[in-house]
């Protein structure tokens, strides 16, 4: 098995069709950054693409100077007054934020009728804006192959620092040294921090979030999953806090919006900022992952998920507080679940044997290679050792994982980080960190309470208590006083302690211990902090050992993704790298797809499928008006003959992943035709393994956005605002 | 909405496609009678048939002498000595009646190799062959408007009875009087009674009950779900219980079986026997229904469930005699949701309130039709009683409804009825019935369980103490001692005196008590026969009040499928009767279908989609040779080139309900394409509206059956008995 576009094709033709439709099966493989576009020029125009594929490699041109980046999310320009459209999903914090009992914005909607009205998004709400990117693998890497492994690891990380300390001399100016192929590339990446981000429109969650948690990751889809922020800078054009004097910030770029949209098999691309993928894994990892690691974290993640429930109930204080956490681990466990079906659907194991066995037959065949069959039997063996080292950290882990636990030990460490000069501190412990972890420690206010947390804690002691004696650690059990106990009713007196005596449920507390010296902290009577200082050293060692596997990863790592690459080329075959949060674009056609034998996704939802799911209850409850003007047949000039009605969502065959939420969905025109916001159940193992046939990203329809904005929401202003086109 | 053929296709028409695909959404609606089947000759051959419209209305002709009856399925002969074809789970429980722990054929599947091993099918076991029908209506019908409603219905009940009985002269045969269009017709079919009916083959559980309860009315489907008994006969040919000297039933037709099979798009038709729709019910009993009766009885079900599951742990002996009734309470509670859900998505309360003002204009049209508005309006006020009674009594149903109140009940009926001539019996207590009634009360023994039954009992009697005292019913709560109790707790210690003194939980006491006369039972001193005796006058009232409803129907209902006949008449649609168990025929096309908005069901779903279910685990659990045949790609001559593999299951628009299970599916030469089993869940509430979009029949291909006969359970004698044809 290869990865990309080219290999794709290849597999479709090769996979039995069980499609009695005339529907094409192959998908585009490929996430690759805009600096390989021209390399794959030939493919883009053949696919489809109108525009230039050089041009699409210019970050700060057109049109890639329109895409943006939020934390986790991707986004895009859409004005030339720094408007920004995204997922409801990305801004929905924001309206939650800005929401009181009287002013229930994530029941009623959001819209500001002009830019005084205007509200500040969610603390911390950031709009990234890439001014420049420039290579810096040499001066990451010089001379770093001759060093032990932690000198290796510690040299790197230094160098990183350093470089993205100069290029933060620039004010205003958020800066990123990302690494591609394991190591092998490193990229500086300077963007504009737009600190004043404000909410501009937002559709009520019976529309942005129809269908909840039912229907995540699921198709059919009906989600107008869009909302709208505006980047605000000092009147000087420069970044700046929240203020009134503040001005809509002019973007180089921005898209043209699509009225017209886009038909089944039509060409389309995105551009965002996916997150991280599994593509280049070594079988190993892979058996591990699959055999041990997700196994095992369902299992624990639903007793994870039931001790909450019985901890909060239903109604309580407490569950208000752990509602965000509860989706978050329902919606890791469903994740984990479909990914350990679709690795088993797509035999995931053997796939990567083969790949293996046929990289390990072009190594064997030329002498000249056998450096990479020694590294990449290096890389297999720290792989191995990496996961035997997962697994015997797995409990430690999650027994010191509690959240007055994990504040204490932050709150040392930033103590202990803080006598070193700023420039060598520990990423997260640098003065550039503070904001956040501040924020961090404001915010557990409201996601914290003690009873859930010692319940949450119990758990983890129990699946800790239970584990040979080999994987019990002895400064974490004298320091608790739970050595020799393996019965977890003994340690719940323990625990019962801790929150009996800890002051750290206190928000001043917490802010205030930022500025503690190290002496100080150590003498708290804070019963978690004086565990959190037990276990310092330990902390350390365990992270210096990571290092030193990371440290050699650094060279074996490189090679092996060398080897992937001459070999592929040798096929014809472009490699990318695997997802790192940094810009990506991914092409091919609007596609329906069969999930699975004998069923099929058709490529685009109706208006009319609202009425069809609508149960008058949450989360299917769309607006009375949006019934009443689908009921009406009102499609104003959206609607997409093929289909006889409004489209509301359609799928396509493009390669996405986490981060790549918000991102704007382009046509071969480069215009806005929809944003990307999920894929379908049966793509969640893409991230390990791009199944052409069942691989699916779902995109919310610009002409569903403009008909919910036009009929629904009387937001004809932001329409006026943008460059609607047909 | 109008009800037939070419209503549906009209429908269709109108229809928003949601479909970008080229797939006909057209589905036909009907279920005909074979009588009525020349009438619609046109349609048929234009739909596809080749064989003559009128040779299908011969039910002793070719092909539909071929087709016979079970209990509650349909089967056909397929073989000149007597060998039958039917669904696995029609079969099962004979499957199971002969599986002991050494010889576990549920597991393994069971092969006779010879007819000498072929297994007698479980007791009461039936295969019903008609000889001869013909039209009673005159005799059945003749004077009855002017007698009261009590005098009409028991003048109806007392002809329909001495038809019976004297059809039944002729021994070895079994005689049935239908009604159709609510009383307006009525037809003797005479059947000869096979009582010898024998185990052939059936594949094991993990082809015949492949997916199990999960997939239960789902598609994509991939269930084996085929089996086959042989019907012996005396020597001399008449009906005969087992005896080892009975010898094969020789049909005077069988259908040949087709290996060539059918694409997406060709003709396909059924002939099997629907048990009950409800095509025509009126509005007021659509939405009592759909507002009260099923909405209450699911949630009675879930609580019913919930306590069966509690009072019969997992792993119990209970649990194993109550393993069934919970397979069959969360199958209808599936199904009720599934049909709540279809009358919301369909609107069928509008629909019908459509309908009905349609045909009240047709009326109002011509002063001659005014006769069926005052009986339309009659039947109206009916309803209206009718509901209000069921709704009266749904508590004090379900209160008398635990297993021994119910036997006590019908023993003290049955002593009762045997004071009369047979002739005069009640239905189900004459002579002809004791064979079933005396196997009924043998099966209780393997599905009885005092704790259990008793929790069964305490949960109805808290639904019945909650409800307002007009509903309770005095005669009941003096004979149980529960007069002004409405607290449920004091109702426990009550009902354990019951199970603690009764002896009928006890077989051999229950089938004496058969012979038992009415003062013997009088004299008893078991508590339920008490109860039953003390109940017995209020329970007769209600069956006359109930009697006297129904012989007002029998003028009312007729006159208003009359006004539907002539109206839809008027617009060249043939009207069909509500199913009732006897033989029908549907017809349409293979078809895809889209279930909702942005899906498509694929007509044919492949042996490789068994590979991608396949986990291994029930019901997913294919056997190991399977795997390895589908895997070597080993189709011999069963597979369809469009689909590229061996065709598993696949979709028509044939309009069928419960009953049909085992169904012949036929192809435009009447040979046997396949076995109709199922519906898709979207279909379940076809018994009430026929959605053409979203109505799908699920049937087994025979080019399955064969591909498992041949490659899987080396069943190549059987497939040599047969006619196999291309």
């Amino acid at each position: 098995m290869s990865k990309s576009v080219f290999a794709a094709a290849l597999l479709a033709g090769a996979a039995t069709s069980t499609l009695s439709l005339a529907a094409p099966l192959a998908a585009k493989e490929g996430m690759f950054t805009p600096g390989q576009l021209p390399e794959i020029a030939d493919d883009l125009r053949k696919t489809g693409l109108e525009v230039s594929p050089e041009a699409l490699s210019d970050l700060t041109g057109f049109p890639m100077g329109a895409i943006v980046q939020l934390q986790g999310c991707s986004a895009s320009f859409v004005s030339d007054e720094g408007l920004v459209v995204t997922n409801h999903h990305c801004a929905r914090g924001s309206v939650q934020y800005n929401s009181t009992a009287e002013n229930n914005y994530l029941e009623n909607g959001f819209l500001a009728k002009a830019k005084g009205e205007e509200l500040p998004a969610a603390p911390g709400s950031r709009v990234y804006v890439t001014t420049d990117i420039s290579d810096v693998t040499a001066r990451v890497r010089e001379g770093i192959d001759a060093f032990s492994p932690n000198e290796r690891y510690d040299t790197v990380d230094q160098r990183v620092k350093d470089i993205t300390a100069e290029c933060e001399q620039d004010a205003g100016y958020r800066c990123l040294v990302a690494s591609f192929y394991g190591g092998e590339e490193y990229t500086l990446i300077k963007r504009l921090e737009v600190k004043d981000v404000r909410l501009v429109y937002a559709p009520a969650d019976s529309i942005g979030k129809y269908g909840g948690d039912i229907d995540n990751w699921m198709w059919p889809r009906h989600t107008g999953d869009f909302s709208f922020y505006r980047a605000y800078v000092a009147p000087d054009g420069t970044s700046a806090e929240y203020s009134e004097d503040n001005v809509p910030y002019r973007p180089k770029h921005h898209l043209k919006v699509s009225a017209a949209g886009l038909d089944d098999g039509d060409f389309v691309m995105a551009a965002g900022y996916p997150g991280s993928t599994n593509r280049y894994t070594r079988l190993g990892e892979v058996k591990n992952t699959f055999e041990w690691t997700y196994p095992t974290f369902v299992t624990l993640l639903n007793n994870w998920i039931d001790t909450i429930e019985e901890a909060a109930p239903e109604g309580s204080d407490a569950r208000v507080k752990y509602e965000s956490r509860l989706a978050g681990l329902n919606n890791y466990e469903k994740n984990l679940r479909g990914q350990i079906d679709g690795a088993r659907r797509v035999n995931l194991v053997g796939l990567r044997a083969e790949r293996e066995a046929e990289l390990d037959a072009w190594i064997a065949a030329d002498p000249s290679r056998s450096g990479y069959g020694e590294a990449i039997a290096a890389l297999d063996e720290l792989s191995e050792e990496s996961a035997t080292a997962a697994r015997t950290n797995f409990w430690y882990g999650n027994v010191t994982n509690p959240q007055l636990l994990g504040t204490a030990q932050r709150l040392y460490r930033l103590a202990k980080e803080k006598e070193k000069p700023d420039a060598q501190r520990e990423s997260g412990y640098q003065e550039r960190d503070m904001a956040f972890f501040r924020q961090g420690l404001q915010a557990l206010d409201r996601r914290y309470d003690a009873s859930v947390d010692k319940a949450e804690w119990l758990l983890f002691l129990n699946g800790y208590l239970a584990q040979p004696a080999a994987e019990r650690v002895a400064v974490f059990d004298q320091a608790t006083g739970l050595v020799g106990v393996t019965d977890a009713a003994q340690a719940e007196p323990i625990v019962d302690r801790y929150y009996a005596n800890t002051t750290l449920g206190d928000t001043e507390t917490r802010l205030a211990l930022m500025d503690a010296s190290v002496a100080e902290l150590e003498a708290s009577k804070d019963p978690f902090m004086q565990l959190a200082i037990a276990l310092y050293d330990y902390g350390i060692d365990l992270e210096q050992q990571s290092e030193e596997r990371a440290g050699r990863a650094l060279v074996l790592r490189p090679a092996y993704m060398q080897a992937i690459t001459q070999w592929q080329r040798s096929q014809g075959i472009a490699t990318y790298p695997d997802a790192n949060s940094t810009l990506r674009v991914t092409y091919g056609k609007v596609l329906g797809g069969s999930p699975r034998d004998g069923m099929a996704y058709l490529p685009f939802t109706t208006l009319e499928g609202i009425l069809e799911k609508d149960t008058g209850e949450d989360p299917f409850n769309a607006p009375a008006k949006q019934l009443t003007e689908i009921r009406a047949g009102d499609y104003g000039d959206y609607a997409l003959d093929s289909i006889g009605s409004v489209p509301v969502n359609f799928l396509s065959d493009l390669d996405s992943t986490g981060g790549n939420s918000g991102s704007a969905t382009l046509n071969s025109r480069a215009e806005l035709v929809g944003l990307l916001f999920d894929g379908t159940f049966e793509s969640v193992n893409s991230d390990w393994y791009f199944d052409p046939r069942t691989t699916r990203t779902i995109h919310v329809d610009t002409r569903y956005m403009l008909w919910v904005m036009d009929k629904v929401d009387g937001a004809q202003a932001l329409i006026e605002e943008m460059d609607v086109v047909r």
